[in-house]
């Protein structure tokens, strides 16, 4: 199999009780169909016993992972205080993904590990433990130094990246969370992401309408004229190849697609719908703005299939190749 | 070639200096690849003689149009009082464009065309001369006697049928506009309208949530308890089989779509962003509602590109043969 990046990825299972350990399972079942190189996972042994009878290959050194892969899924052994069932969280799973988490990161900022590919969590069970992050991607950008308003979610799969400005917003709150130093902010983290994540030299990037038929003018809204138009002056101005504001109902189609290496859109699901309508079984979450690369499978902890043998590991198989990719990129580039 | 209908389909030309009468006359030459039944269009010839050297069959008796299709394009004649050059509008241009709405809408209304299929118009150009209607489809639904507020506009492709239930309304207004009643009454013409024009005798309708993650639970807006599950919850009722408020970002992949037969949406691109996305070159615009059947390619006039033979004729067919399928499903109906 090709090395496609110099150090193993570190995969943490996400919540014990959730699917993550049977999707990263399955991945090493399906390492060579999948095309993917060696990776660490990191959790709780028992959670992917509960699930998968293959071999686990307990790590004790991070020079050991290569020649392991070969025998078994590496594991870096977290013990929960207690076990879960899949399907069945705890408190103690709760810590569990917590420390999980953590140590991915550490292997990635300590260089041990080239990129960081984070399961599914249980952000109502981590909030009863104290995490006070909206989610992982906050937590992972804090133990980076960074601002999580720093960073980007993109959403990536085969033929379309998209970057939501403003995320888990409610609808009717959209407008008055955009602001023009958002979106070029937004836009910037994008563009340097693509450069260095996807070693794109001079990035495109297609900044989408907020209104229907953008706005026509005005008639019908007003924020691409006040707000949109002039967050992409500003970034051509810097030099930056930047087009728009389009429509957004003819920006997606594959001709259109073809015109941009990222999509920048307005609102979660204005970035999430043509992402899944065309990418659902290999769309990535990767972090932009990070000195490490991060990439999440675009999917929950599924409580409710947890343990019935029926969780898609293509997901996580495209989110751990991304992941090799990116750091490959970034390699390349140092 | 298969008699898709009873009775030939009529379908205005539209702005004679757009793109309608070029993509008509591609219809015609391409009739048998596009498996198209025959259609008698309405417009000025000259329209069509700048931009194709095809036969053109003049018809003065709707009786001869069967006939006349296998000889030449069947065309009910306009004479505007100059003919317009390509990617130029004109008034008199707006008023033969209108005429052939009207003539197409009374073809079908006294049962002498089966269906219209409306060739695209210049809102500006129309304004100028005194139309008052936001588009075509008010227009239509106003000659057929039914409120514009009763008529719904359904985007459908071969994998996929949308409906807006607000249409061209800024974002910041659509929470505004949005009440339980209008999501009820749109989806009550949806669902009728996929019996009678589609022929789905217990339709499934799939209707979406506002915000993001449909709202988790009140946390990211309240629409979706506060209107939108109340009009679910009426229709479902009336015995209808109706689903939802679902996210809209995992509403919209090939196996959710298989689910339910038309999505309900609540404002304009989430509607159009997932429809374009996979059915950009096939998607036709459907007005449910009406006591006659009318498609539209969905497109515009397109004058930037207007006599340069680099129309796109796919959309007008597929509009065509929906508009042929509605009309036969309808038949069997009565």
């Amino acid at each position: 199999m090709a090395r496609l990046s110099p150090k193993p990825l570190a995969v943490s299972l996400g919540d014990p009780a959730g699917i993550g350990p049977e999707v990263v399972a399955k991945c090493w079942d399906n390492r060579a169909a999948f095309g993917l190189p060696p990776f660490v996972a990191i959790g709780d042994p028992r959670s992917l016993a509960a699930v998968w009878d293959g071999p686990i290959e307990a790590i004790d050194d991070q020079r050991d992972i290569d020649a392991a892969f070969d025998v078994g899924l590496p594991l870096i052994q977290i013990a929960a205080a207690e076990a879960d069932l899949p399907g069945h969280p705890s408190v103690a799973g709760a810590h569990c993904s917590l420390d999980s988490l953590e140590i991915a990161v550490g292997l990635a900022r300590s260089g041990s590990a080239s990129a960081v590919i984070t399961g599914p969590v249980s952000k109502e069970q981590l909030y009863t433990i104290g995490f006070s992050h909206p989610g992982q991607t906050e937590f992972v950008a804090e133990r980076c130094g960074i601002s999580p308003g720093n960073v980007a979610m993109m959403l990536a799969g085969p033929t379309l990246r998209t970057v939501p400005v403003t995320t888990h917003v409610a609808f009717a709150n959209v407008p008055r969370e955009l602001t023009a130093a958002l979106i070029e902010s937004r836009g910037r983290t994008v563009l340097r992401g693509l450069q260095r994540n996807f070693g794109i030299a001079e990035p495109r990037l297609a900044v989408a309408a907020l209104n229907p038929h953008a706005g026509e003018g005005g008639q019908l809204g007003r924020e691409e004229i006040e707000l949109i138009e002039p967050a992409i002056a500003v970034l051509r101005g810097e030099g930056w190849r930047v087009t728009g504001p389009h429509p957004a109902d003819t920006m997606f189609h594959g001709s259109a697609r073809a015109r941009y290496d990222a999509a920048l859109c307005m609102y979660h699901d204005q970035a999430l719908v043509p992402l899944k309508a065309l990418h659902f079984e290999d769309g990535v979450n990767v972090t932009l703005g990070l000195p490490i690369v991060r990439t999440s499978p675009d999917h929950g902890t599924a409580f409710d299939i947890a343990g019935g043998d029926r969780a898609d590991p293509r997901p996580m198989a495209a989110a751990i190749r991304m992941a090799a990719e990116c750091a490959l990129n970034r390699a390349r580039d140092e």
